[in-house]
């Protein structure tokens, strides 16, 4: 928690540099010159500025007035951290919170100038806000990182070694990849092709790095020329050894911070920019013969699993299913005798984790959220929130890791005790919803819209619902969310292809009471070619039991049940050659058995 | 049939004409200034030219070459009607069939001219195509309508009289109408409103018209403004009753050809006019201060049924399930005698529809398909196809009619004896989608797009699929397709809302030996509202027993069982006091038993 004095005076002193340059007002998103979803600590600028430290806001800074807009899963946490500070806090989604244009234009002189950090700002969230404004004569420019004159003690760019990921995970050399990238390029009509997103940049070069917590990458751009490809990062990340690999793929490497120069200078180039870039590049870009805006080329390419990414996340899978078979074990026995909490199970479950050399750390934060905690949709435990847990409800641990070769993604909901018949009925159509998405065969292309309500149909029955989308691809020991494909009810277009993951996580959440919600990552299979096409089905790579003692047996139809069944059977076959200590043995065999055998 | 040698002439003088109004190419397509499905036959240029009398198709001749393109279920009969004549056949949607474009660009002079007449080509479709030969630095130009001066024998526009469509079926006064339009125009910033569908402007003004087959629609323009509207017709199809209505409601009255002339002169307006315009239209309103394009106001209002035009629609369909039955009955007794035909069993339903004083002709073209018949998705039985139904096998006979009160659209297959294995468990699957669709509850404001998988669902898990879309909605005594929600795969973001009406018709296909389409209107109704959101369900509108003969129960679960006897009770419930002939009662009552009643 920032001390809200120090807030009042950040505030201030950003006041003055507006007066400085010119600025009406001073706008400050939450992301980072990648779009990325975890920011390094150096662009944490809105945090810093506001106080607040959820994932997602938007603040902005006037002469008077100060406003931080962000979304509803942060309501309690932001009023609380804003109270006190000069920031009003705006609720996103509510109908009487003004849009941020809206509220500027009551804020801010006619004629008026908003101005920002246009790297830490998409192209098309740019056009976005700079057209809204437009419509009340207010202007929007780039005016620079104010935090780099103001912010004292500013943590640097992150700058952990990179690290080359192996041929036998990578699964294809990086010069192929190169290849096939320059020629969906040139496909184009383009010359050269800029890579902006790190998780992109990781994948393409077969690199990693320890930039960001939780997603192995490492600050960097990737600019693909016809014949040269150059990778843009601080010098010192990269090792002798790292620097004659890249050499042998037909990489070179120039500083992180030439980029803009580099592109300036480009001359005769027609460049393939992916819309997620940020506005600064463009502008950068701008000064080339022509800039073409488009989805990045490389999220498709890296969504398809290769052979040896597949057998990757396979081993990953079966580590994590260990582990999490021994938590589920040690649970059972532990919550009874007290002392329990949260935290504790999210740092037991990281110990036995460990156990595997390949471990790597978290994919994302561990949500352990018991009972009430549960139905909160990105519960964290801190020491403040805490709860221990008793011998009744139910807990929801959603967790994922990374390994070496792979990363995993995983929600189980567990039954402590005593269920209300609410809970266990909840528990029940949860997975109904869960199994009748796993077991769904489609056709080749169909996009995740198309297949979402798969998921909701037997909550959709009963008059339940969940707020959030059911599936995010999954990457190989790379980022836990990762497109171009969702399975969700908003449009995503994105058709899902063989190769590709994607998680089933179906949830419902009872606020005040328990949550549910039951995630498996999955494999998208070639099923069958018939006279009716290619169909394609799921193949569940997550390998671990689901709570049978919540199930309430007669919501299930004979064909879920089988389904369970022979799920059961597979994580049996898969774990129990792998686990060494006889009561975790029985425990799996019991935790597997048919669903007759009660 | 058309002679061929006409067809030769025909564009033999359409390349005079093309020299002397300085065009290179000369492009008709198959719609008329409404954007109209039914297309009267004074806009059926495109047959005219090229005697290929199929629904869709755009035909494009240059000086030297001719080329028609159509889709798939066009593909023999166009291939038969265009040998012999200057037309080639282009195969739309094959891989090496190329674009109108691209066949353009090889078939044109650089810097050439390709001309159409802009009034039959909607806004959206004369900028795609504009843009797409702007690439090849070809112009699109309104070359004005050819047919004009070519077509000898051209049939008149319409001249049907318009009649009222009475305030005790239409529910709601067209002054109210109006006034509601008024406020969406002036919410989207503009002073006036140009309705420029037939169905759009009967629904305003409560009018119904016979200028189209199976559409009650007849060739108008309505402009609303701010303080007066006017409807664009041929005054000949006014009489003085109508006109003294429409001055009750404050509409005026204009023909039809004035409303260019109208439009040019409104001066100061601001005009909404819808997406689906027509090309000439836009021309002639931007000389108004400014037009916004957007998706028409009416359509929303439209598609929400209000209680009158349910209760008129509920009416309709029990006419219709009585004809229906009567028919059903009449096919078991009659088809094993022989003689029964195809095109005899739409002559026969015919007759029994007409039995009602209500009835007003079909809603569409009967499509009774017998055996591989019903594998030909839309089939329509001629004189040279028309098939004798034998006691085996299935009859798919998908039909609909107008009602003075309501119109209706189903579906029925039907066994007329022995029937394989493979029609048993194909017939049974696809009722099974059709009843996952129809019992399903969903989230107010879902689309279509969200709910289709639950149609497919058990389809695909069999490696089966349909290529048309599940649903549409149906008019209230107007047209049979109408928007602007549809259930389908492809994306369609309009909002499924409580009052409006969608069929669900999966349907599969088996090339060469039958087809299985099971087709119910349904209207759409609140259903509860729980912690988790407002939900709605559907109420099947359609009465009629799905033939139960066909049914492979095993592969039936008991909800499904337990949803088909529940539909079958309603129909009996329904039906049943509105038959007289005890051999329909009696066949009725075996029809709709509970399914363990063999």
């Amino acid at each position: 928690m920032t001390d809200k004095s120090l807030i009042t005076q950040r505030v201030s002193a950003l006041r003055q540099w507006m007066r400085n340059h010119g600025v009406d007002a001073y706008l400050i998103p939450s992301t980072d010159p990648h779009a990325s979803e975890y920011v390094p600590a150096h662009w944490q600028v809105r945090q810093w500025i506001s106080g607040f430290d959820g994932s997602a806001g938007t603040a902005v800074v006037t002469a008077t007035a100060a406003a931080l807009w962000t979304d509803s899963r942060y309501f309690l946490a932001a009023a609380e951290q804003l109270d006190g500070t000069p920031f009003a806090l705006m609720r996103d989604g509510l109908p009487e919170t003004p849009s941020i244009a809206d509220w500027l234009a009551a804020h801010t002189p006619k004629g008026g100038r908003v101005g920002l950090d246009a790297s830490t700002c998409t192209v098309r969230e740019f056009s976005a806000l700079a057209d809204a404004l437009q419509r009340h004569s207010i202007s929007l420019t780039d005016a620079g990182d104010a935090a780099a004159a103001l912010w004292t003690g500013r943590p640097a760019l992150p700058g952990t070694a990179v690290r080359i990921h192996p041929l036998e995970y990578a699964g294809q050399e990086a010069k192929e990849k190169l290849a096939g990238l320059r020629r969906l390029t040139a496909d184009e009509g383009c010359s050269h092709l800029l890579v902006t997103a790190l998780d992109e940049v990781a994948w393409t070069l077969n690199l990693r790095g320890d930039d960001v917590p939780c997603n192995p990458v490492f600050v960097s751009y990737l600019l693909v020329g016809p014949d040269a490809a150059t990778l843009y990062a601080n010098p010192a990340k990269v090792t002798p050894e790292v620097a004659a690999y890249l050499h042998g793929e037909g990489v070179g490497l120039r500083p992180y911070d030439t980029l803009e120069t580099d592109l300036a200078g480009l001359g005769g180039a027609t460049l393939l920019l992916p819309d997620t870039a940020n506005r600064r590049i463009l502008t950068a870009a701008l000064k080339c013969e022509s800039v073409r805006l488009a989805p990045s080329p490389v999220a498709p390419l890296k969504a398809v699993k290769n052979d040896a990414e597949i057998a990757g996340m396979r081993r990953s899978m079966e580590r994590d299913g260990v582990a999490m078979v021994r938590l589920l074990r040690w649970l059972d026995e532990a919550v009874p005798t007290g002392g329990v909490t949260e935290v504790g199970v999210d740092r037991k479950l990281a110990e036995l984790r460990a156990a595997s050399p390949h471990y790597r750390g978290l994919s994302f934060e561990t949500i352990a959220g018991y009972a009430a905690h549960g139905a909160i949709v990105h519960y964290e435990a801190t020491p403040d929130t805490d709860a221990e847990l008793r011998p009744c409800g139910l807990l929801l641990l959603d967790t994922g890791a990374q390994y070496d070769d792979g990363t995993t993604d995983i929600t189980r909901t567990v039954a402590l005790g005593t269920l209300t018949d609410e809970e266990r009925r909840t528990y029940t159509l949860v997975l109904k919803g869960h199994i009748a998405l796993s077991r769904c065969r489609f056709p080749d292309g169909a996009s995740g819209t198309q297949l979402d309500a798969t998921a909701r149909y037997w909550l959709w029955q009963e008059g339940l619902n969940y707020g959030h989308g059911t599936g995010h691809g999954v990457g190989a020991h790379l980022n836990v969310h990762e497109g171009p494909h969702q399975i969700r009810m908003n449009y995503v277009p994105a058709p899902l292809r063989a190769g590709m993951t994607v998680t089933d996580e179906p949830g419902i959440y009872v606020s005040g009471r328990f949550g549910v919600r039951l995630e498996n990552t999955l494999l998208i299979c070639p099923w069958r070619t018939t006279d009716f096409g290619r169909f394609l089905e799921f193949e569940p790579l997550t390998l671990c039991p689901f709570d049978r003692r919540p199930l309430d047996a007669a919501l299930l139809r004979p064909d879920e049940v089988e389904w369970l069944d022979g799920y059961h059977q597979t994580v049996r076959q898969r774990l129990l050659p792998l686990l060494d200590d006889e009561t975790d043995r029985q425990w799996l065999i019991r935790a597997t058995r048919p669903l007759c055998e009660e």
